[in-house]
């Protein structure tokens, strides 16, 4: 009845004002992150480490200071560090 | 009383868990909006151009039509559909 | 006998120095692409309707056009356009 | 005279056409530093940390030095690395 075209238009209305719901309360959230970042900032922190720490929260810690050891080995071995004790 | 090397860690803590709850909510709704698209495609809709329309929708209708006739024009100059009426 | 804690330090800077150059020739030719922009814009071309215009040709012809007729039945049904005729 | 609706179409295509041989050869650049990686990985390297690598050496050395010491304050502020020597 409600088709134009072949197609269900309330259905597709429905799914696209989902869609659209639920798209502005990601926004909002996004939103709300950045400003606990712009806070953060306002208090002394430093917003990029920030993130890196985030990031790397979600790592296991095993995972992580293995990859941590082997950029530490890259780097000794470009001259990028002290070369590790072996 | 909690620094930690001049960090307030307390303070740190907080911002970190804040925003790492945010991240979540915000994945969450992600993973929503994941649902609808495929619940959609589900009912035979084709997600790609569910896309498409979700921008669309976002622009002013009069700066739409206008972006739409310039593109024709130059999809009609380099020969890729008819030549439209003058 | 350049093994840094064990990495191949000699092969590593090959590497290294492999991707940086390779790097270094893609960001000169995506400057080059911003300038080319740059002059069709000085040109009186729309760039952003250039770039459409270019992700369209990568397109083929049939498929683009199928895609075409379902986005315009789907902003039919939504009442952003007149409705196609049948 | 090649106009069509207003269009300069020749000075169009030669735009659209330098910037699809432009952007041709920016992908082929692309394929190639996707080779290096995989040959770097064929060499018992890590190429996730090869790219952190990359990313580093681009920054400047007393820069880094300084976002890695932050970095440490925080992880060890969380209790996520042993507190630092004060």
């Amino acid at each position: 009845m409600s088709d134009t075209g072949g197609v269900a238009a309330n259905q597709l209305r429905a799914f696209v004002e989902r869609i659209e719901r639920l798209e502005e309360e990601k926004k909002a959230i996004a939103d709300d992150i950045k400003d606990v970042y712009a806070e953060a900032k306002g208090n002394g922190f430093d917003t990029k480490i920030l993130k890196q720490v985030i990031a790397l929260r979600k790592k296991d810690p095993a995972e992580r200071e293995e990859q941590e050891t082997i950029l530490e080995l890259y780097l000794a071995a470009l001259g990028m560090m002290p070369t590790p004790e072996e």
